[in-house]
């Protein structure tokens, strides 16, 4: 299970004001943390700053990697602010956050990634929107997926999201996403599934409780990465457990090695 | 989903002494309890009793029917038990535990259920002992659900156990259930999938929490009926939400009716 750290997202308050004060100190802070709960990637997201995004996300970059050897997850809609950002990532291959098939967002990512063995997001959206049913995803995965290894990128780097979307809007909106992510993965065999969660719960009371619930069945669906708060120990306790009765647990050492560190308390 | 009361099984030593000293006025406050929390079925077991089952059986169905109008699910490894037990119900109809492929059980149990409109419960056993793989599981249903078909047993009301193993014996075991709950289902439209799920936890620590998180991603592959304690508000919390998020609940009125109902403090 690949965990991308959420948390140095502008759009927090707190986040932003760090940004916005060059409080590195938070941000590394922050960092820090998420890579000791058990994060695999840092997302950086400077997005709510019109007009200072480039500097602030290169900002983010370098302040990150100066308190963790954790890779960073450099997350943007603007192909320009990732390719700006990009140069000033030293350590382990980064994650890019994200492609899609908006056809002004594909045509500038493609090449950034292209030939590279960066470790890529792969949105399900169209230049016709949001998807809604496992249909709407699948048709839009299977031209990125194709698209992406015609461009050298092995399955092994893309990390295909489905897009969650909220059952307070359609009741079927969960059972679609999860379908998707099951007919994905028979198809190509070798790509990953991520997503992150807070959509799916949008309106409903008692939201982190749906997150985690919808957390562990697309796991059981064989979903394997995850945009979360790493420092949520019920969902990272949740998620252990998944993956130990998914089979991905040799001996069941993890699920052990979590209860002693008292994950579960 | 369907949930069948678990609780008043002799295994447990408080209905053991209950039974014993004729108690009905305990076996039916747990009952009321069962039935009140959402069980849809109220098991009875009086497997413990060696030589007097079949009498304790039919008191409990008795006992039972006196608190509630809950129909019971008749739950014994003994044809003969279950034979003597069924004609003192009454009630809605009722739930039979269970017929398996053991010759001895198949052979006993079909003509108690054939062309009636029983509840069955078909656990995926053989006379060659426990399945372990979902291959094994998927074979033993197919025989056993074929078998019942043949028999003018209605797939609606064939509830398959594919038995619950514990990944504390092999890792692949919890896996291996839930691949073959879906192979199942997709074989097989109209058949409900059942199980208990103490199993899965066996040897390991923190048994409730893995129990609750196997029956969320069980539910993710189709499941839709669980022999559980009713009385655990975290299991059945998690359980409506799984079915919500399942698309199985209309404008997530249960959800909302549970939130209310303060199931989820």
């Amino acid at each position: 299970m690949v965990i991308v750290g959420e948390l140095i997202n502008s759009t927090r308050k707190s986040i932003k004001e760090a940004v916005k004060n060059n409080d590195s100190d938070y941000i590394k802070k922050i960092a820090k943390e998420e890579s000791e709960a058990g994060a695999n990637y840092i997302d950086v997201n400077a997005g709510i700053f019109v007009g200072k995004e480039i500097d602030y996300l290169k900002w983010l970059v370098q302040t990150v990697q100066e308190a963790v050897d954790t890779p960073c997850c450099i997350d943007s809609p603007d192909p320009k602010a990732i390719e700006a950002a990009l140069p000033l990532h030293k350590g382990e291959t980064p994650m890019i956050n994200s492609i899609s098939l908006e056809k002004e967002r594909y045509d500038a990512v493609l090449p950034i990634i292209e030939g590279t063995d960066l470790k890529i997001v792969a949105l399900c959206m169209s230049s016709k929107g949001m998807p809604e049913t496992a249909d709407d995803r699948i048709k839009i995965a299977d031209k990125l997926i194709n698209g992406l290894v015609q461009h050298h990128v092995k399955l092994d780097n893309i990390y295909v999201d489905p897009l969650v979307q909220p059952i307070g809007t359609n009741d079927n909106f969960g059972i679609q996403f999860l379908d998707s992510v099951e007919a994905i993965l028979k198809e190509f065999k070798g790509v990953h599934m991520m997503c992150g969660l807070s959509n799916i719960s949008f309106g409903l009371p008692n939201r982190k409780f749906i997150n985690r619930i919808f957390a562990v069945m697309a796991v059981s669906r064989g979903l394997d990465g995850l945009i979360i708060n790493p420092l949520d120990r019920e969902m990272m306790g949740s998620l252990i457990t998944a993956e130990t009765l998914a089979g991905k647990d040799e001996f069941c050492m993890n699920y052990l090695q979590a209860y002693r560190n008292k994950l579960f308390e």
